[in-house]
């Protein structure tokens, strides 16, 4: 997979893809990032790529013919499956549109935005799918776009180190994820649930079930209800957590 | 405000704090920031941060102790008002907790998961509050934890260059924001809509307000229910965009 990121700052991009799991992804040539600047593209005879936004009111936009150009260059050289654009306005980032961004694309735009966001016009005429990773503002879009970037990746077979491992993640089963332990059995005077050191494994799979039921109906009640749905099988409530 | 971030893989964040509003956060002595290796608190005799988890299974676990000793470590040198773990299962960000933490905190420590995340025995000892950046996994917690860094910082007075701009972002007032445009006033044969131009600065509020409204209802119907619920006033539908 290649993404390209379409970016103001692109220097604020340079550790994220360059370490951990992005890098190996990299290095195994399971993907490849590339970050572009933006004010390559720059236009008007100031040589800038933004501009005052029409009618009163603070903050700056960014200009269309600089994105566009810049997006036009890189369809030049290969297709592209979507073009998408950074915005909180958008929609809200979560592990299926990874999945599926994952599965059907080999190549992918992201556009940051940046100040109060790009202009109208060239939304309408060359993005292809707009998400927001939360409802919060960020002073750019580069965060967002490793976010999307990293989630994407690591669920290309054979980047993390595990198979298994992205499927015992939160979210892949509708649930949140289960406690978890390691060494040592005992600290600052409390122990490790027997359960885990029990061996029997289907013990210890039907234990993290019920742990995960149990923190997703505690902590997010919106997913909770959605997993019933899907699961009509699941009547009962979660037992009560054994201390 | 001070933040802590503590990290096994620190590097990966050397880009996102140095350039752009945090930087310049930083520069004006508005924000700092550290990032600490947990590495350097490593306590076992391979000299490891992490282990197997207890019970079967795909996943290595951050261990308690270089975790705690590194909090310990830092609490010696000052108060800090949250300690924060990034992880799936957390509390949902949004721009209501960016503003609560930006206003009520002076010193905050974010500890980034890893792997299948961290002992659950550390998080129930001296973690404060668990905050998810959506419902999506990423390979650790570091971009979650400069998401939320920026997402607070930029709220801090003094460091957007235009202290009202933060003001129109989306989010602040419980809609999405209106579009917006800039030079040249006409692209590809499509015009800046007349309104913008027209000087009219109330006629000009309107038409941005029925935008948001109308674009949050299009978009985001669950945020619509919620801005309806807190402005019983609003009791007519957003008129129709006009073309």
């Amino acid at each position: 997979m290649r993404i390209d990121i379409i970016s103001c700052v692109p220097k604020l991009l340079d550790s994220p893809f360059s370490h951990s799991i992005l890098q190996r992804a990299n290095d195994k040539a399971l993907s490849e990032v590339h970050v572009h600047d933006l004010r390559e593209y720059k236009v008007n005879k100031h040589g800038h790529i933004d501009d005052y936004a029409y009618g009163h009111g603070a903050g700056m936009v960014l200009m269309a013919d600089p994105i566009f150009n810049c997006i036009e260059d890189l369809k030049k050289e290969r297709d592209y499956q979507e073009v998408i654009y950074m915005t909180p306005d958008g929609e809200v980032f979560d592990q299926q549109i990874a999945n599926h961004l994952s599965i059907s694309c080999e190549n992918i735009i992201i556009l940051c935005g940046h100040y109060k966001g790009i202009d109208q016009r060239v939304r309408d005429e060359v993005i292809t799918r707009e998400i927001s990773i939360g409802d919060f503002v960020l002073s750019g879009g580069e965060l967002a776009a490793a976010v999307v970037a990293d989630a994407i990746i690591r669920l290309i077979p054979g980047v993390l180190g595990d198979e298994t491992s992205a499927l015992t993640d939160s979210f892949q089963d509708g649930l949140l994820a289960p406690p978890v332990y390691t060494r040592p059995r005992e600290w600052k005077g409390q122990e490790v649930p027997d359960i885990l050191l029990s061996g029997h494994e289907s013990k210890i799979d039907e234990w993290r079930l019920e742990q995960s039921m149990e923190r997703t109906k505690e902590r997010r009640p919106d997913l909770w209800e959605k997993y019933l749905d899907a699961h009509p099988e699941v009547k009962t409530k979660p037992k009560k957590k054994k201390k």
